[in-house]
């Protein structure tokens, strides 16, 4: 089963001249209140260099922790049927009032299946909703606060609410109409979509992809409940396998004896700067003295914006990243996130980071400008470049994360590679944005030597070729057809 | 020295057939999430009722703790500059860059000055702004977190920003030019509004009075640091003997032997509603084995949209109600809250909760809508009525605060009184909201017997007789200038 990309490919490390850059150079801390407890990953070495760590017990196949970091709320939420009650709920279901998801609720359902959302059971609730509006974070009942930084919503309209009445429970079809679950104990409460983007954007701008996409069109109530699907959510197009669980993730991660796992979110092809990020990581992290660091190479593979690099393109470029020894195959692992993109920067980031310890991640990169984007109306970034990392590493819920905020990387054109921006030479390097590489690939325009491997960089090349070639053929068909 | 409103008007209290009510009985628990921690007061009777409360021992003047609750960060913050360091503070702050404050950002200085935002001890820096924006809390170093909803912020202009160069501490001056204090190690960075007013109200909606006064006439930079004043702020519009600081009002609470103190806020005139959810307060506390609690009457007393009753006129209307023996003067306490008013609904009513904290209250009565407005362009509630109190409830950094939601009070047709609302028989009810009152005082007609004490109710219809008068007298002048 080609599960991961754990090739026998020859390591070939890509070294680089830079400086050695400290984690956490990018955080000033002058306030009074802000404390450092979680950016530092040096004031984390009593913990991880915890006995235990040296005594490595090896898990059994049913296990789902592994041994470096807790889920949120201690336990991974799994919400698929066993085997033996498939039959029986599925049977319940047919009898229930129907939800029909969109593409992107389906998303969400594979999200909160796997236990991604930890300790999250199912679609919020109001309180959970307005908890992760106003404060990103949820209150469990020790007390103690787990990350939550995005509503994780169903959207019903008028209609469906009426059909709904009083039931308790609804089924959940696919947009195809095929049942695959339940919603249980729900609660309907009003969208007020409005509110909901304002304070997780930042911005009521008209051009947010996923509010065009998905809000906008949705209904004004949102329903909540416990969720149950009667399998894993499946997508038959070629990289299922890809789709580890936090579960298999876990496990993995223990068969590989990994001493610390450090995971890596993307939703761009891989270039030499992002390459560079992960190498120094694991560098740094056996200076401190960690064994076998992993990494997890985690590609967002829900909704992302039209002009975004395709998953499947992706995923063949980061095989090809792999192949290249650009990333060492006997350390990382290359696996798909499920969730859908929302573009919300410094409120995003939280989810992306969160998601991952619940995947057994205990070290998280971030760079410039995390999940941003430019501004759908001003010609600006939408979000501060620094929020995303100072956000992240204050955020509640996120303290047992070691946060690895990174100087940003770009094209050194004396040393002619991708380095840590020198700001003493600031002249001597060049940004390349993604919009950028996107352009160049688009226009067939070579990047500078050594900004990505060659055959990476053909994958891209490649695919915006046959883009240009739908495009021409679809302008024929439209002279023809006009 | 008329500090208190304490006479010796016979106590007559205002009875009501109101069923008895549940203090939480607005806030169902359905969430796994939900911890109830923080809604019923009854959870929190053992430390209510801790021994040393029989005990105690009064205060020397120095001592800036009531012995009910801690204040955030576990000292009040007071940063009025000592009698004799003030010339050698006025003399350095003259030669410092000069930030010229609005009436607004002067309020804010009274606020911050006197410790209604500790452990806050100035305008806040990014770091502080960032937590308050995306979390409603701050982080202190020992990893706690306090409550902390609203941005306290600094806004200057671009040429501001030139003046103070690299100059580490800046003097401010009222609008009239008068140096006030200082803002010490100051670190100065971007005032994104749009991101701000989001996050902050959940729209960003044109109409909205504190962004329309205050944010959008306001510089593209915030500037933040330690703040130190030469005195405490002063209006001199004779009202001044009201604005107690939090120091002041735990010393009278020690003074009045209180055993809770209840809060209660408002922008509003004193009906029959309000001062029945206060008397029922006071009701219940005394069947928890309270033996003294006192209320704090507590208008808020800084910027306030055009159309709300002036301080003046409500503090008239305010001390009518004790007169009269509505609220029991003996077990009151009228001050003024000096801070401004944003109408950010549960945002703000988080504001609200938390300043009451710091001025020794450890109680606090949530109701409808609190801080809420019409929106300001669609025909509806800018928030949902329930949000506030289910936000209040659940907030990081109010756990020890005993929130007390109320069910909201309307005028019974049957028993002319104003009461709790009776869902069985709604039709029996009419409510009478803060526009619907003006409108009354206004156009001269009188509100059912029994809505507001008639010394009361006489206040604002002379406030409103004036006003119309006074737009005559400058409709004719504007008749005699044409």
């Amino acid at each position: 089963m080609p599960l991961l990309i754990r090739s026998s490919y020859v390591s070939k490390f890509h070294t680089t001249n830079s400086k050695p850059s400290s984690f956490s150079d990018q955080i000033p801390s002058k306030s009074p209140f802000f404390s450092s407890f979680n950016h530092n990953p040096l004031t984390n070495l009593v913990y991880k260099r915890n006995p235990k760590m040296q005594s490595l017990s090896f898990p059994s196949p049913t296990t789902v922790k592994s041994s470096l970091i807790d889920p949120d709320g201690g336990e991974l939420v799994e919400l698929i049927v066993p085997e033996s009650e498939i039959e029986l709920k599925k049977k319940e279901a047919e009898s229930m009032p129907r939800v029909r998801l969109t593409k992107i609720d389906l998303e969400w359902v594979h999200v909160i299946s796997e236990g991604w959302a930890s300790p999250l059971k199912g679609f919020m609730r109001e309180d959970e909703y307005l908890q992760t509006l106003h404060f990103n974070s949820l209150r469990l009942k020790d007390g103690t606060l787990v990350n939550m930084s995005l509503p994780i919503v169903l959207a019903i309209d008028d209609k469906t609410k009426e059909h709904i009445g009083v039931s308790k429970n609804v089924a959940l079809a696919t947009p195809q109409g095929h049942i695959i679950g339940s919603l249980r104990s729900v609660e309907i409460y009003k969208h007020n979509k409005e509110e909901r983007i304002a304070r997780t954007w930042g911005t009521t701008s008209p051009g947010l992809p996923y509010v065009e996409e998905h809000i906008a069109p949705a209904g004004n109530w949102l329903i909540g409940g416990d969720l149950e699907v009667f399998q894993g959510i499946k997508y038959n197009d070629g990289l299922d396998h890809y789709r580890l669980s936090p579960k298999q993730l876990r496990k993995e991660f223990d068969n590989r004896k990994a001493d610390a796992v450090f995971a890596f979110q993307l939703r761009n092809p891989v270039h030499n700067g992002h390459a560079l990020l992960m190498n120094d990581t694991r560098k740094r992290l056996l200076e401190m003295g960690y064994k076998n660091p992993v990494l997890l190479l985690h590609p967002l593979g829900g909704f992302t914006k039209a002009d975004d690099v395709p998953l499947d393109v992706r995923m063949e470029q980061h095989s090809k990243v792999l192949e290249d020894g650009v990333l060492d195959p006997e350390t990382t692992i290359v696996s798909i996130f499920p969730s859908p993109m929302h573009y919300a920067g410094p409120t995003e980031v939280q989810w992306h980071a969160k998601a991952r310890i619940n995947a057994g991640a205990n070290f998280y990169i971030v760079g410039r400008d995390p999940a941003g984007m430019g501004h759908p109306t001003e010609k600006r970034d939408l979000y501060d470049p620094d929020h995303g990392k100072k956000v992240l590493s204050m955020a509640p819920g996120l303290e047992k994360l070691n946060i690895l905020p990174f100087r940003v990387a770009a094209y050194d054109t004396v040393e002619k590679q991708m380095a840590f921006f020198d700001p003493t030479r600031a002249k001597e390097f060049l940004f390349i944005s993604g919009t950028k590489m996107r352009t160049y690939a688009r226009t067939g325009e070579s990047p500078p030597d050594g900004f990505m491997c060659p055959s990476g960089w053909n994958v891209l090349v490649k695919y915006y070729e046959s883009l240009q070639e739908s495009d021409e053929s679809s302008k024929q068909q439209a002279v023809v057809s006009a």
